[in-house]
Order: structure tokens, then sequence, then C-alpha cells
């Protein structure tokens, strides 16, 4: 048992079974070109709208995966999905299609994390035999939701991240694996009172640090232990205020760390400011690149870390500060 | 093991530990009067807008519940959470202060029973020992996010519902109690293509017929063998449909029916329309009406299906139809 509060060492832990990224044509000009399933065209893909685009981009993924599974539809018992979108319509119409029993979750960019974690527990419960955990989000959809529509043209500060376009999704079940779940965490809401919502690194990183060193201590180990701590989307400025935070807690990150922001999107050649974000950004680098390498035996022990902006345009406009929360899972290859 | 996907009969029935609801004025005016634990006062109960004032009774929600278990924030694992609103704010700033880690869901008016089903589960599987499920919903909040400003005063058709100004908290763990919870089951994405943003009831009923049916067959029993099924949110629309679709199905409801939205307003003497709902009509009628009954011996065996409608505006303004979800508990008194 865990001495620490939403850590969970599981009893089974499951398999994951298959993984599928997808991603749009920005996405495939950065350093993971080649990698993802299916690239999607221009900002629409031949649908009507981005948030139809992005329903489609979360279908796709969440298709591949089962079928890379070597399964169908029907073996899945339950899906845990969301988005960034209100109302996660990305999620709610993307996976109408499949006839799966739905269960949506919202945790901004930690979706990734957070469906897999839930999705890990059923399945470890041993009372359900397939899960699949799925996330997308969209540039332009996310853009004129949370920010100003693109016809603006609004200016981006150097803190700014770039919504990726793209989707992920992970089966996981009972039976042989190459890549198990052995431990998850559910984080608490931290909130430093960040009010910029063109700094969301800096308003993540503080419930980054919250969850990792709380399973370090239940698990007594440091990041040395671990091959690779894989953050979601805290970027350029979240990231280095990840490292000086873990050195004041006692737990120097030792090389250890990469960030999915930093990872999607080559920012030298790139103008994503700050790096990506985006619950599909995590997702497409955790499914297009991280799970395929430890498929093949390399990293080994991964610690991957996303975190979620709580905020909305509404709170933001009432003055409230940045709530951000960070859902751990530890992925251990054979 | 379950036959049909999505159903989980639990290996260890967790039980109530604390349940609370609170209200809004209106709420206190129905036919619930006097059964929630707080009534909260106006439009804003003394808070600077309608969402933070939605936070605070979802705050105080939970509080209550867990007050009302004899524990303390500290001695809960996880809290599974939700509401209506843009990026879940009124639960994401409501729950901040509690320190419990959390993982935000989706469900839309569904969100109670989705909330109540993972938490279940987690329980169940004996590697949690008290998780809390939360959620709420107000009616200013919600009118002007998902239809007009109230100013504006539009005209309401008579098949709209009104969305409650109330929440809802239940703890549940391991332990003695008078009420358990034996099986959860998780809906399908279920459209049949209603595209009327006032008519919820008939975009939702489809879906409480399919998972209601699912797990009747699971279990080979029918509504006779249960003392109440109780749908949220349906409203007088949604019911009838659903009493319509349940004949057809072959199991008719034999008067065990009855619809949170029906139960929490008087639709005689308060202008509701349809009836009411949003996630805290069946969260509160629920946690402030059936539980307490439940609690006293009457009555005993109860199934309790939240219904959401998974749209949002932006998703109707797009010509897309209005799809349902709808999670089912099922629970047993002593």
């Amino acid at each position: 048992m865990s001495l620490k509060r939403g850590i969970i060492h599981l009893k089974n832990p499951p398999s994951i079974l298959g993984f599928s990224a997808v991603a749009g044509d920005m996405e495939q000009s950065g350093p993971l070109s080649g990698k993802f399933d299916k690239v999607f065209k221009g900002d629409m893909d031949g649908e009507k709208s981005f948030e139809k685009a992005e329903s489609k981009m979360q279908l796709c993924a969440a298709e591949k995966a089962i079928e890379k599974a070597n399964l169908n539809p029907e073996d899945i018992e339950i899906a845990f999905a969301g988005d960034l979108l209100n109302q996660c319509i990305g999620t709610n119409y993307g996976l109408r299609e499949l006839g799966i029993p739905f269960a949506g979750v919202y945790g901004a960019c930690s979706t990734m994390a957070e469906s897999i974690v839930i999705s890990s527990v059923f399945v470890s419960s041993g009372q359900v035999e397939r899960a699949i955990a799925v996330t997308s989000s969209h540039f332009c959809a996310s853009e004129r939701q949370f920010r100003f529509p693109l016809e603006y043209g609004g200016q981006r500060p150097p803190t700014a991240q770039w919504t990726a376009t793209a989707a992920g999704a992970v089966v996981l079940g009972k039976g042989q694996s190459k890549i198990k779940i052995k431990s998850v965490g559910v984080g608490r809401i931290i909130d430093y009172k960040i009010k910029d919502m063109n700094n969301m690194g800096a308003a993540m990183a503080p419930a980054a640090v919250d969850t990792i060193v709380k399973f370090l201590e239940d698990t007594n180990t440091t990041p040395k232990d671990y091959d690779l701590i894989l953050t979601g989307d805290l970027g350029q400025v979240g990231s280095s205020i990840l490292s000086e935070l873990m050195d004041m807690e006692g737990y120097p990150l030792e090389g250890r760390h990469s960030d999915c922001g930093m990872l999607l999107f080559d920012r030298k050649k790139q103008d994503v400011h700050a790096g990506g974000s985006g619950c599909g950004c995590s997702a497409a680098v955790l499914c297009a690149d991280v799970l395929d390498r430890m498929s093949k035996g390399n990293p080994k022990k991964v610690l991957f870390i996303a975190t979620g902006a709580l905020m909305s345009p509404t709170s933001n406009q009432q003055g409230e500060s940045i709530p951000g929360v960070a859902h751990l899972v530890l992925l251990e290859g054979e």
C-alpha cells in the first residue's frame, strides 16, 4: 500500500497492448517526423471546422491503437477520454462512432496521464479486461476558444506555448506486452497564483513538482532511479522552473528530465515560442516516440507526468489565478 | 463477471459513508424544501460572479459530505468531480482548497453517476480506501454559457429544462454503512440526431434506455426487481420518451420510475417548463432525498441513472446533433 494519498501501486500491472499517435502538418515537420501513424493535412483535413477535424483525429488515433493491438472496438470494455474544447466536444463527437462504453475526463493538458491512470486502476482491479485512454488537441480550435480568433493575428509573448494539433491513444489490458504500467499517481490542485494565460508553464510546473516529489518520497527513489522523467507540456519556461524547484526539494533531476513540449517541435526552426502544449502534445510524444522506443528496449523505466492548467477564459477574465494539476504514470519496459 | 461491456458488478461493494446536498433559494422553495444541508442566498451568495458562487457550492457540498462521514479532507484519497462550465471551473476552483488528489470528469448532467461509478471501482479494487464524488450546476452561469445572457430575457420553449442551482457530494469507502453500491454501468454515446438545444430530454432519453436495458439484460432482472428507477434530469418530455422506449424494449417501467428533474421542482407552482436539469439536479435529489430515505430503510434497491447531453454551443452552431450518455449506479440499502 502507498503511504501517500493519490499514489497507487497497481496490484496487477496492466500491459500496454497498443498505442497510436496522429498529428498535423506542423508536427510532422518537427523532430518526430515520420513517427505518426497518420498525418492530417492542413487545418481541417477536409472537414468543415477545426473542431470536426479534431474529432476526426481523436477517432483515428483510437482506431489505430485498437488495430495495432490486434483488437476490434468490440473488444474494448471502456474508454476514458477528454480534450480541451468546451464540453470536450473533440472527444464526444470523435468517439461517438465507436460504440465503446465511455466516461469523459477533464484534466486539460494532463488528460493523457489522467485517462491512463483511471484505465490502469480499472484494469488492475480485475473488473475490466481492456480499456482505452484517448485525447487530442487542435491549434486552431484551441486558439479561438482560449485566446483570439486566428484572423486577429494577436502577438504571442515568448512564454506562450503552441497547442499541438495531435491525438494519442493507448489500449491497456491484461495479458503480455513489452510495456507495463506499474504505478499511477493522481495530483492535487496546486495554485501558485500565476494569472498570465500566456505562461502556462509557470502555472503548471509547481503541480508537476508536487506530484513527482510525492511519488519519489512514497517509493523512496530519486530521479536517478528512472531512465526518463517525462513531463507533458511545461515548455522551456516551465521546465526550467521545474528544474529549480526540484533542486530546492532535494531531488535534482540529474539530466533525466525531458518535456513533451520541447520534444514535439524544434524551437530553433519552428515558431512555437516556449514549446508545444495541449492534450495532444504529451499524448503524441508518448505514443509516437516514447512507447515506441520502450517497446524496442530503451528507455526501460519512465515516469510520465502530464500537467494541466485548470483555468478557463471566464475564470481568467474574472481575475482568478491558474491552478495546475499533474498526474503520473510509471511505465516499465521489459 | 458481466456479460455486457461497461457493466461492473463490484467485487467489494463500497459503502456510502457520507452524502450532502446544497442548493439555491429556488430549489429550497420546491418539494425538497428543508432537506438541503445548506441553502445559498440569491444568485451569488455574496460572491462576485455566478461561477464563483457555483465553486463555493461545490466546496460546501464536499466539506459537508466529509463532515457527515465523520472524516477530514485528509482522510479522502481521491476526488472525482466535474460540472457543466467550460473547462469545469466550478470544480477546479471549488475543490482547490481541499488538497485532495483530484481527477476531473466531464459527463455533462451525468456527472454525479459518472463520478460515483469511477469512485466505486477505485474503492472496490482495494487500492483506495476512500473517495469522494462531487458535482454542481448553477442556473445563471449555465444560461449565459449555453443559451443567452439572462438580461436578454430569451423565451424558453415548453421542452426546455431549468438548470438547478445545486451541488451534491458522496463519500465512498470501505467499512460499514447502511447503503452499498453493488454494481455500476458506463454508457455508450447514443445519438438519435436531436438538434434542439431546448429539448435535452429527448436527446438523452435513448441513452438512458440503452444503459438501463443493458443492465437489465446483464442481470436478468426487470424494473419490478427495483424499488426505484431514478433517472437524472430527463424532465417531463424525456421521461415520457423513456417510458415509451422501455415499453418497446419489452421492459415496461411498471410505476417504478421517477426522474430527478421532476422531483426537484414543482412544475405546477415553479416556472421550470419540462423540469429541472444540470449536474446539480440529480446530485441534489440523490443526496438530499433518496440517500436520506434509503438510510432510513426505504427504498431499498435503487437504480440511479444520470444522463448527460454531450454537445456544446459550438457543436450546435456547427449543425451537429446532441449525443447523449447515461451512467448507472445500483444502490442497495440494508
